[in-house]
């Protein structure tokens, strides 16, 4: 077993960290191979997902962790981690709790499809309310 | 039709580039739903791939405007652009020419999978010998 052992972190540092520290992730839902979104992770965002099996990002836009479906409910369950050739990018397989991935209450964040006319047209439904999402106690 | 007409340009403008003018742009495989790769596009990139109708990105490593394909023969034919919720990413529904999309000769660049004693394993395998790939004249 030594030939093989490996000390905690070091799949951490394969990842090829931006200037901010973190890696841009994608999550597929599983089964359906339907793109959910694209967010951010630090390494302990990545680190907690692995750990836990459940998504974790990193919200830029509020400046800590933000575990998948803490206000929603809407969990990501992670199957499977992939990491792209540059190691700059990570690919989760995700079952999607509730079916909705997007703060609009949609299943995708990539409901808006280029039309012919060069305009960008709402393609997917809305599946729940967002108020409805979001008001949770 | 002066209702809905556009001036052309009006749909870039939607497109929330970031601080270096750049939006993430995820490949995926039209048919089999495999996320094939994630690179950047600048405005003229996005442009030109709904211009022409084949993935053209920008090379941050190169500097420059990187018409996919363009040295291995590898285009990403385009069927779908889609944008997401936030307009900081763009996914393109592709048809890969030669089904080898990563420059190590495999059809996805997301060919590392992460194993349950925490190392990354390559999964999938290599089709073409990159230096084949790229000693065309």
């Amino acid at each position: 077993m030594s030939g093989t052992a490996r000390c905690e972190g070091d799949w951490l540092d394969a990842v090829a960290w931006d200037a901010n520290g973190l890696v841009a992730a994608i999550a597929q839902e599983r089964g359906t191979g339907t793109v959910l979104m694209m967010a951010w992770m630090n390494r302990e965002a990545l680190r907690l997902t692995r750990e836990t099996g459940h998504a974790v990002y990193w919200s830029r836009s509020r400046g800590r962790l933000w575990h998948k479906g803490e206000s929603s409910g809407h969990q990501q369950v992670v199957h499977d981690i992939r990491l792209d050739c540059d190691g700059d990018v990570v690919l989760l397989e995700v079952e999607q709790r509730g079916g909705i991935a997007c703060h609009t209450g949609r299943h995708s964040c990539f409901y808006r499809s280029l039309d012919e006319s060069a305009g960008w047209r709402a393609v997917e439904p809305v599946l729940k309310d967002p108020d409805a999402i979001y008001s949770k106690g």
